[in-house]
């Protein structure tokens, strides 16, 4: 698990996800269920949200928050999912989806990555004046 | 600029753009196009477009593509917008969005990070059996 600065507009938690129960990864109106539920349960406000299935396979939604967004992609024929959780300055809240999201998708093998977002992360990357 | 693994179902562009002109951080319908032209000139299927906007100020912005996801949202306060490119595979659709993201909104400061997302991030990263 990595952080890269605590003073940043907005953090974001990469997610991925592995051994999933095959429903969440090929039923669009579960993930949607899912992902809202994940939401609203970690203390967000949810605005809107898109899902979209692929052919022949894989599901991508978005749910945009008040604090920001929630996306996942899921590869079925790989058991997998890769989600992630931008939340404005409230860690707290991108922890509580997090621990929702474990919750309710119940992976067998999961990691975590966390990093801040903000200018403050041009300081620590690639930048040109 | 940082890549964990050239063997993935997902390359992830983590973008910070600064000192950006103000209209791309406040006008909704601008960030809409700019966005949508981005992915299609980076050779992307543009599917659906949300765009939210916050009060007092900030925009959210995604657009579904055919090859995953483009998200953006910014901070007028901060002179800041946060872009993610998530493309399943194609690492060179990821690139000419990006490339053609620089060119639309003409930041002064930007910085990239790349990683890798998919099943085998599992083995970089925390994991739980």
């Amino acid at each position: 698990m990595e952080t890269e600065s605590q003073h940043a507009p907005g953090v974001h938690y990469l997610i991925e996800l592995s051994e999933v129960p095959r429903e969440f990864l090929v039923d669009a109106h579960l993930l949607e269920r899912t992902l809202e539920g994940c939401a609203r349960r970690g203390g967000a406000q949810v605005i809107q949200t898109l899902l979209h299935q692929y052919s022949p396979q894989g599901l991508s939604g978005v749910v945009i928050i008040a604090e920001s967004h929630l996306a996942v992609h899921t590869w079925p024929e790989l058991d997998y999912a890769a989600v992630d959780i931008f939340t404005c300055g409230k860690e707290e809240i991108a922890e509580a989806i997090y621990q929702q999201i474990l919750k309710a998708f119940t992976p067998r093998k999961y990691a975590l990555k966390k990093l801040s977002r903000g200018p403050q992360a041009l300081r620590n990357r690639e930048a040109e004046p």
